[in-house]
């Protein structure tokens, strides 16, 4: 088995990443694989912001997760930046193999890196699997997630 | 009593923009209110950056009302553009007034505006007269909300 290597994604991997959003319990209902036209819009406008860190994770050539990582600047906190996760998504044949551990490390070691004083991400309530993970990884679901779609 | 005006901020409005982050039970603990200078620097942070709108609700030229609204691309969701809501401060003399329900009424005009398929937020667990008054506004507790202090 090769290494891992965590990169930006590239235009090319989008049909990798729109497969694993729709093969998922709740993206299964809101994904349209099939149509990749509004992701491909969707990956320009990432790529045009310098705050926006879409990354896959590859081995052997095969993309197998993905996350993304905002950088957002703000007041609160003594003027600090935070870091939002959205979107992590692990290949369906890698599930359990520590994949989700090592791409959340990375995008907090990113995090740190990018002078951010703080992680934060949600997660839908029914995905309870999900939060025993994130608190493993050190964070403390504090808060209620709000969401009103448009 | 003058009209409400609701605009992007200023550099000089970022004194009362952090008398306002402070004056809050969970603000106090965090802000420092008497070295502007990281605020000042974090500004500029966020003027830099197009998908931020740190706005003012103003009224007889009194600064009474802040929050920050984040656009997010993504891919998931059919490559949807997400609208993030942070720093919701409404003034000490103000509370109660309807002016919390005004600001967030803005934010989510303006995410629709701007093509955001949903508007979401988190809140601290304790904030708990918050929680019913965005359920009011329509939004759904449907989240657990992570967050990782570095």
């Amino acid at each position: 088995m090769g290494d891992l290597d965590i990169r930006h994604a590239a235009e090319t991997d989008v049909p990798a990443i729109v497969a694993m959003l729709a093969d998922d319990p709740l993206g299964a209902r809101r994904e349209s694989p099939d149509d990749l036209a509004p992701y491909l819009a969707a990956f320009k406008r990432l790529k045009a912001d310098p705050n926006q860190h879409l990354v896959v994770a590859v081995r052997d050539d095969r993309v197998i997760g993905t996350l993304q990582l905002t950088l957002i600047p703000g007041l609160s906190h003594k003027g600090a930046t935070r870091a939002l996760i959205e979107a992590v998504r692990i290949h369906a044949d890698e599930r359990g193999s520590g994949l989700g551990s090592e791409l959340i490390r990375w995008a907090i070691d990113t995090a740190r890196s990018l002078d951010c004083n703080l992680v934060q991400l949600t997660s839908d309530k029914t995905r309870t699997d999900a939060h025993r993970f994130y608190e493993r990884l050190g964070f403390t679901a504090s808060h209620e997630g709000f969401k009103l779609s448009l």
